[in-house]
């Protein structure tokens, strides 16, 4: 898995070959045959150990708040830490190459789709935990947590696409936690009180 | 174009050969060549005519206030309406194809990076509409477009990888939009009263 990685920092999605991902390795290309059959196969199995990966690191996040926890979670999920910037962009961008494969390949689409999933109910739960408290307004939930979602997406897609800095998309997110779902802890001073409040 | 288009529709951008642009037309690809050294020649002859078709399909949305001009910049952005549906998710498949060579072919990257430089700037003014008519409180109208544009860019590689449906991110940007950007039209009920109000 750590081989598939390198190989497709190293190669991208499209050009990578079963050798390329042997040569990262001590095995044959016949070794990796015999336990995938495909390059396919092998990396829908790269797939599910990047969610086991990924599931682990940004499943606690730190923060004594909701709005605490959520901001780290993005922190989390922006700046995976252990990499530096040139591996994190070249991983990305052979993620995006895999994302456009979703249309064509239905094994790839449902682990994208279980990522998806995951993020979600993550940010989901813990802009609930912040209803409950009353540290959050009074939002919903489920579409606030996509659209949050949604724009992490898109954060990772323009930092490949036009090498948008990550920092910024960090940073307007803190700012829609605060602004958006903060209930009067004074962050909100962007925009005048509502006509009509909530409770 | 028009063959570059359809072209990239039915291969995708990584097995993509200009003898199938040639078969959607009527000309040869010697002639194809002619015009164009390479397929990486072509591909940024299309993104320059994309370009000119984005620029002036979505220049003038249509509107009274700035809050409904950028709500109808945001559908025309998300649902180009010349096409069905499936031609629309093939296309958007290519071009994140396409984003993901950004890293790799500099002509990519700068086309890219224009259409990124233009729906920011049209988004940034119509914010700055916004603030100016008092339509709007005051928010940074840098890094809301910013905001705005990649969470528009996140809808796009969603549709793709998970097939989660445009609409959903249509209705999540109408919102924020509203309850985010409009000053006090009693559309911001989802949260409660900011301790300090701006102005």
């Amino acid at each position: 898995m750590r081989a598939t990685y390198r190989a497709l920092c190293a190669h991208g999605y499209a050009d990578l070959t079963m050798q390329d991902i042997a040569d990262e390795t001590d095995k044959s290309k016949a070794a990796l045959h015999y336990h995938y059959d495909s390059k396919r196969d092998l990396l829908h199995a790269f797939l599910d150990f990047l969610y086991e990966e990924f599931t682990a690191r940004v499943s606690e996040p730190a923060g004594e708040t909701p709005a605490a926890r959520l901001e780290a979670l993005v922190d989390d999920v922006l700046q995976p830490p252990e990499q530096d910037a040139g591996a994190r962009v070249a991983f990305r961008t052979a993620l995006l190459e895999l994302k456009a494969q979703g249309p064509y390949d239905e094994g790839v689409r449902e682990r994208l789709e279980r990522f998806d999933e995951f993020l979600r109910e993550e940010v989901r739960s813990l802009i609930a935990a912040g209803i409950d408290d009353g540290t959050f307004g009074d939002v919903d939930p489920d579409d606030t947590a996509q659209f949050i979602v949604t724009a992490l997406d898109g954060a990772s897609t323009k930092q490949v696409a036009v090498g948008q800095d990550i920092d910024c998309a960090r940073r307007m997110l803190h700012a829609y936690i605060e602004t958006h779902l903060v209930a009067g802890e004074g962050e909100s001073d962007d925009r005048p009180a509502p006509t009509e409040a909530a409770e």
